[in-house]
């Protein structure tokens, strides 16, 4: 496919956009905010999103035969949502009857608010000696006239004949997709609820979205139930390999965790759990394993392939979740096997894919997860970072809680943030661990080789008293019993270097100079809280100008709520696997080189 | 759409048929027995059913474009299971690779093997780190390859990791349509079964057949564990109105029913449940409601509205069937509240839309299903038929079982049928019922008005010792303690007359005389035992000649393992309610009138 962008012009807005061949003109509106209606969410079913073509040859689509009359369509009528650009366009948007909610979420990005789930109301024709169509027919002949598929599973089915002869024929039917999810007495449009997880191997999030306003209503968050089996991922998949019983123990735990704030996030927002139709859950590859009950093995070790890529379409029953019976859970498609449903969601979220310019998203934990790209070309891998950015195997490390040191600022003096404010200090979490480690480098009593100077190399400098040494290894004390030990800066430089290096890869793939890139994005739930200019100054990101890095905060459950609101984000994110191109950098001896060269810290004056 | 029949000519055989319009070249080869090959069961992507068009414009398909080369699109090659048919047409099928296997069922029907549920081998490329692909997008792809499209469920997809890696990624994929049921090691394609259950509301018939070679392996039947709240479905019906509790004791009992022929079917044939992958299930509306646990009620009231017409595409597990734990359950559609997937079976068995001949198929029992018609036109209706022909309501009624008389023979003695063989007489089933009294009109002892005459009357009558009177009443004595009684014969006379006027409105509406019917299908577990001749000596069935009336046995059993081995069967039921036309008698005049008119016996001398 050219790579040429293509100028589509909106009247009577006459807004200009640019996109790539192949954009539908509903999708080129919708990304700059231009609201096109339509009630089918982009499928060609429900006729709404019709615009006229000024200027630009467009084929006739099997959809644009069903729902414009011939005379529409030799007058340049057509779908927006089927019509893809593939030369200059302008058209022509009708006034509109309704204008579509939108949101601005992730990063800057602008959602529609188009979900999945939709609740549609009819007045059914009572049924008749003249007029005996089974229920189901019904009611499904009222929606096709409204626009919308329907599919009936045996559980929406069971009680239909009850539930329309107690209402008079007058219904919601809730659909997800095409799927009957329910058929609800009277008008019930007003309660339409979905819930957005993010399930990390540390915390789980679930946020409870109004799918009517798009709001979130209420937001919970709970340590992973999996965390006895071990903090990390591999240690997880150990666990895993114990046998089935194990698996299951697994499974159990994440579902715990996540129902238990299914939970609290009805009785806080007044819902009910029969008002809460679909779940989008997002996180890495081995977290959608475990919550499914699938063997994540194959993913510790070579060649590290997950059971499944694509996303999943699952009834909630099956996934465990407890929100409406019938209700349907989705998961967003994973890259590669550390490239998980929470990059594609974090994707999402800052719209790397659709712009021009060139962008790097880092997700740090214990795998650096690494995308660069922008809408020509984007590529992803994943670099193992070792514990330390979560504050393991670090001397005084800890989780980012009450007591942890998380912002350090050296001077004449030692300034420390501190979790939980005027608390006593109890350690260092990853966050401060960085910011220790570049302001160290930044007053002179770290060389760019790591080596931590000690009190007699550096007799002068204003916090020479707090370089002390502990069982004979070189340390800088912080505050009472609380210090960064010579060690725990190597484990530092051991995982920065290993990100570095990824990212280095990438770079060198591309084949770009870090001043090409525009954006550095630090996402993920560690990355948020990471202080950028300590960030570019232990090398862990390129050398680009400071206000170029951004902290992006928790983009996988930004991303995960976009899903849940937007069909065509959704959509979106279904496609993302095959535009971004995976890395593996095991099989790479450029990756062991550039490490090796980057375990070093960079040179002040390079910054 | 135009009724001229389009004729097609397929070279090098020379075989020519004439179907209507819009009939595909697949199907239509497959109608005359011509084999065409197909591993896609004509869902158009496999390419292997391509023919060549000599002679007659055919569009060309999607799917010719994606299964076809240019060049071969260009000299008129096209996809038969894709090609419709609206000109005279001629085409050359290819020298086969494969013969499909074929078999004779139903009423003298040859049906291609072609079965739903389809069993591949596939020899995966083993994961590497230039291919991670996902396990379930490997599976995929060599699915792909092959020609068949798959979606993966969560519970397939569980133990496809430790499945693949623990036969060197050499597995059999089992598909119900486009649905992977299971992956199992090795190659399996020689154990592949599936089951056919015709759901009677007295009976429940299961036959287990081997999906490969097209054989019944096992068949067993057992008394409908309903049968205690009811013997019919009116009595069914008013059970479940006793509420939700009913209704799930009513499914019970018939699961229970089912699961009990399952567990017998397995042991006979040594067939392993987890090789049973789909159960066809037929029967009537009631029955399927109450099975599927929904509630029946509407269907028992003005206006008579079931559920649901359509096919449902279950799983076994929400079906509660014991095949395999992810096996599918496929229900054929209903024409109407009380025209059934039994019937529509029936119509798969008899082919009574595919022929030219005009015929006219009865199922009698409480209800009398009838339908008539051609490939040209089909209606179908429902006469009330009260309990006469099962042997109910009678003074001496039974059902058929040991020591029921069946047949009878009047002429200067009584010949009696017993079932059982030489037991001593207890009672009358239907059959012996119609044999009755068609020998007592034929012998002179019943009048055309249903009058029996008494011994006063016929004096001369050799069998004048067999005329009593029971508490008043005229009876015919046929055995000791078995008799017919005059009120017997009035009931009789209710059943047929009801039957008997469905049968003359369906004819009126067709505008068709009793001339113009080729046969007479009596089907059913009540018509196979029926005497043909007895049938038309009361005027259940129009005069045509005896040897025009066919018992054809249990066609909706038949119908049920038809659509069990070939996809395209069952596409046909699919699609038969939208070709039939439903005649509801309780909203016609003419009903009743012509039931008063056909309550008498045919004159002698009019048959």
């Amino acid at each position: 496919m050219s790579l040429k962008k293509l100028e589509v012009t909106y009247r009577p807005f006459d807004r200009v956009t640019r996109v790539p061949p192949g954009t539908t003109l509903f999708s080129a509106a919708h990304w700059i905010g231009l609201p096109i209606d339509s009630t089918c969410g982009g499928r060609g079913t429900c006729g709404k999103c019709k615009v006229q073509v000024l200027d630009g040859g467009l084929e006739v689509s099997s959809a644009d035969r069903k729902e414009l009359r011939e005379a529409e369509i030799g007058s340049g009528w057509r779908l927006s949502c089927q019509s893809r650009v593939y030369q200059d366009t302008v058209c022509l948007v009708p006034e509109l009857q309704r204008v579509p909610r939108a949101a601005t979420m992730g990063v800057n990005r602008l959602v529609l608010l188009d979900p999945n789930v939709r609740k549609v109301y009819v007045e059914l024709a009572e049924p008749s000696l003249e007029d005996q169509r089974g229920d189901v027919e019904r009611l499904q002949d009222a929606l096709t006239a409204e626009g919308f598929d329907m599919k009936a599973g045996l559980a929406a089915l069971a009680t239909l004949p009850g539930t329309l002869r107690g209402c008079g024929f007058k219904v919601t039917a809730v659909l997800g997709g095409d799927q009957l999810i329910a058929v609800e007495p009277g008008d019930t449009r007003d309660a339409c609820y979905g819930v957005a997880f993010d399930v990390g191997t540390t915390t789980v999030v679930g946020t409870l979205m109004n799918l009517r306003t798009g709001m979130a209503e209420a937001v919970r968050s709970t340590l992973n139930g999996q965390a006895p089996f071990g903090a990390d991922v591999i240690s997880r998949i150990s666990h895993a390999m114990a046998g089935s019983a194990a698996l299951v123990e697994l499974q159990a735990a994440v579902r715990q965790s996540m129902n238990g704030i299914l939970g609290e996030l009805y009785t806080e927002a007044g819902v009910a759990r029969e008002q809460v139709y679909e779940a989008v859950v997002v996180g890495n590859a081995t977290m959608l394993h475990l919550l499914l009950g699938i063997d994540p093995t194959p993913i510790s070790m070579v060649p590290f392939t997950p059971a499944f890529h694509g996303p999943l379409d699952l009834e909630a029953r099956d996934a465990g979740l407890e929100i409406h019976r019938n209700g349907r859970v989705q998961t967003l498609p994973l890259i590669g096997a550390y490239v998980g449903a929470d990059i594609v969601s974090g994707l999402i979220a800052t719209g790397l894919g659709r712009e021009d310019r060139l962008r790097l998203f880092v997700d740090v934990g214990t795998n650096g997860e690494i995308v660069l790209g922008s809408s020509r070309r984007i590529l992803a891998t994943a670099a193992p970072a070792g514990p330390a950015f979560e504050g393991s195997q670090i001397a005084c490390g800890m989780r980012a809680t009450e007591g942890a040191i998380e912002g350090v600022t050296l001077s004449d003096r030692v300034e420390l943030q501190v979790i939980g404010g005027d608390v006593r200090p109890r350690g260092i979490c990853g966050s401060g661990l960085v910011d220790t480690v570049a302001q160290l480098r930044l007053c002179g009593l770290l060389d760019a080789s790591g080596r931590m100077r000690s009190k007699d190399e550096a007799p002068e400098h204003p916090l020479s008293d707090r370089l002390i040494t502990v069982d004979g290894v070189r340390a800088f004390l912080l505050a009472e019993d609380v210090y960064l030990s010579q060690r725990d800066v190597r484990e530092l430089q051991f995982g920065k270097g290993s990100i570095a290096s990824g990212i280095k890869v990438l770079m060198d793939e591309l084949g770009v100079t870090p001043g090409e890139i525009e954006e550095v994005l630090l996402g993920g739930s560690f990355g948020s809280y990471l202080n950028p200019e300590s960030a570019r100054v232990i090398g862990l990101v390129p050398p680009v100008d400071v206000d170029r890095i951004l902290s992006v905060g928790n983009t996988a459950g930004e991303g995960a709520k976009m899903t849940l609101l937007s069909f065509r984000e959704r959509q979106v994110a279904f496609e993302l696997p095959d535009q971004v191109e995976y890395v593996e950098l095991s099989a790479r001896a450029d990756f062991n080189e550039s490490f090796l060269a980057v375990l070093q810290f960079p040179e002040l004056g390079d910054l």
